[in-house]
């Protein structure tokens, strides 16, 4: 199923509201980085975030090493960013 | 506590029994690529080795979108690869 890509200006009004996210890739994604106290709490985070990801079928890409976890979100078959990337971010956000 | 780095010897020696790694990183770090049918399947994965991880208190690099997982080890005490690096791996191996 195809997505719609979000134009610039609903990318700026959605990333007003997450203000600890950043364009990236040349404005097909965005990214955050996360540190945690520790592991535990980093991959305790990460499992949240997979529950998310597995209910909503929108997978990150992310990278961790120990209490730093660093997210991308993508909208493949968009070509960029779409509002399921905006929203798996909110959801994130929710977790912290 | 510092961890003694793997001579290039010992190196050579351990990849032998990991034919699915390899050396990254001028020689400081071993990484391998796993792909699993999915996401729920590479999660599934990655808990097994957050586990191994945080028992052995040695934890990995590593990235994963969707069914893909990649993994390098390095022993940073070590400033390089090390035995606890081997001993990871092959933990890691024996979730599979």
């Amino acid at each position: 199923m195809s997505v719609a890509r979000l134009t610039q200006e609903e990318c700026s009004e959605a990333l007003a509201d997450l203000p600890d996210w950043a364009l990236a890739r040349d404005g097909s994604a965005i990214f955050r980085k996360f540190e945690f106290g520790d592991f535990i709490e980093a991959f305790g985070f990460m499992t949240g975030v997979a529950l998310l990801a597995e209910k909503a079928d929108h997978h990150p890409e992310w990278f961790n090493v120990y209490n730093r976890v660093e997210i991308t979100l993508t909208t493949h078959d968009a070509d960029g960013l779409s509002q399921r990337d905006i929203a798996m971010a909110k959801a994130i956000e929710a977790l912290l």
